[in-house]
């Protein structure tokens, strides 16, 4: 049914995101087709997230700041994989009420970003809809040949540790629903996270050289842990409190009057965007050192055992985790 | 947000995507990545098209059909650029009410028409809507190196030809919507074409081989040669009574008191999913020669001007165009 939103749509398309669009591959935008050279001795990576108003993210959630983290959540699946990112196709869905305003802030929040992390516009979409904001984001990224990192691959023994800090998705989402009483400070910053994760474009290479087995805390540590076991054929036993908390997370946790169930909260929440790897033990110092070059924590919550399954303890003991957001375990 | 709805994608991955992967490069739909190899010599050729509920599809439209036509439409793109398609990534809104059913039709018309043109799925994602059902899909192709023919490229003396015939999804959406008195037969046909529309898959080779400029016809044959001549810098003069068909268009028009403003509307209507081409004389007899060769209608319409914009005549006779359904020329 072309035609319908075509005028809004066309100019959409030359006004804000023809300058978001690769001077080379991406054809103007306005060939309907992008065309990527052959890069001999490297594969191509693809990954692809979709969000919805309501579901994904808030109503309220500035346009610019959804365009980023979609962008960012697709950054991060390719980080997690070993891959650099190069590029993005995009799918927008607009409501039928949503007007300029809208489009522009988003278009400004991808031009942040593409600036920020070295990607461009390839292609895509635009389309009106009669239903909630939406969108959908296929990025490409390079890895050597053979080189991308699994959620298979973790062997017994294997180190299990994470990037930067666990819960910031789930106490984020709560702060800008208002329910998280910190200070303001802690708050923002919280919302901040929730609204913009970072990816872990720059540790992609280390990730590549060093773990065994990786993906992105997106469904919650847990559940992902528990993806990588069952990908690798393990079993993973982690610690709880050795969960690497925020200063805004501490503050919260002191609130709670049941710290593992808390914890437990934070560690099934998602949307955190860390790298979680399998790591042999002699090249964790390595890895730590390229953790440490680039200013990011690094923490080893456990390891990889036989068996089967995720093992949490709290104090040594094991508990019952009951809300994992996941299926399989 | 995840855990919203994540028990019910993960089994929609396992059970109904999973058997539709590319056995290597998919890495089985759980390694949130797809991997391709290199292709020395040759370009990745990538396109996204989105259809929404009620926009782009009707609500009523059996989600085998949908799921076809959203590959189709991507496949049409595809060869319209001279492309080979080898894969596809997806992204699936599924309203709240939806279920399993809606799922498997879904899965049943993308395994269907993955067997018949020869592609695969390599990822992407299934999430909740509180909207319309609405999808979004990436196809992925091969072209040599260098070889993509694009809208630009047409030269005056060029001749305009196309595939197939015109106004089928014009009619055919009127069709499925119980607009057309025409018999049975040929109201089926109608709605079949609007429902799963022919790429032209197998002339892509042809295309690249023959053509100057090619785009396919989605917005309107109108419109997409004022894509095609605003690119190359070239006039267009076509003539309406030239239009290439179909039995059940030709029955209509029979029913019209105005035979142009009629062929017009066939040529305005789009979602046609023909390709439009330039052709240079000197190479017409070779294409149709490769069109007979498939029992491929192809009809040239006119022929590339200098100038600019597109002529429509209708006996000889500059008739005015005044719906479009595009914004440029």
């Amino acid at each position: 049914m072309p035609g319908v939103d075509a005028a809004d749509e066309f100019e959409t398309i030359e006004r804000l995101f023809r300058p978001l669009a690769h001077p080379e591959w991406a054809r103007g935008l306005i060939d309907d087709v992008a065309a990527l050279p052959s890069r001999p001795g490297y594969d191509l990576i693809l990954t692809k997230d979709a969000m919805v108003e309501g579901v994904h993210f808030l109503p309220d959630d500035p346009l610019d700041t959804v365009a980023r983290k979609l962008l960012r959540v697709n950054l991060s699946d390719l980080a997690a994989k070993g891959a650099e990112p190069f590029g993005y196709l995009l799918a927008c869905f607009w409501p039928v009420e949503s007007g300029w305003l809208e489009r522009e802030a988003f278009a400004a929040g991808l031009a942040e970003d593409q600036a920020k992390f070295g990607v461009h516009l390839l292609g895509g979409d635009t389309v009106v809809t009669p239903g909630p904001a939406s969108f959908s984001l296929t990025a490409l990224g390079w890895a050597p040949k053979g080189r991308t990192v699994a959620r298979s691959g973790a062997q017994p023994g294997d180190l299990i540790v994470v990037t930067g800090m666990i819960g910031e998705g789930f106490l984020g989402l709560k702060a800008a629903r208002g329910e998280v009483g910190l200070e303001d400070e802690r708050v923002a910053a919280l919302i901040a996270h929730y609204r913009t994760p970072e990816p872990r474009t720059d540790f992609a290479l280390a990730v590549r050289e060093h773990a065994a087995a990786a993906l992105d805390v997106s469904d919650g540590l847990i559940a992902d842990m528990g993806h990588m076991a069952r990908a690798s054929g393990v079993g993973i036993v982690i610690d709880l409190e050795k969960l690497p908390l925020s200063r805004a997370a501490t503050a919260w946790l002191e609130t709670r009057v049941d710290p593992p169930a808390a914890l437990t909260d934070l560690a099934t929440g998602g949307d955190d965007y860390e790298i979680v790897m399998a790591v042999p033990p002699g090249v964790f110092d390595s890895l730590k050192r390229e953790a440490d070059a680039r200013h990011l924590r690094l923490t080893v919550l456990g390891e990889a055992t036989g068996g089967d399954g995720v093992t949490v303890r709290y104090g040594g003991e094991i508990i019952p985790v009951t809300r994992t957001g996941w299926r399989h375990g």
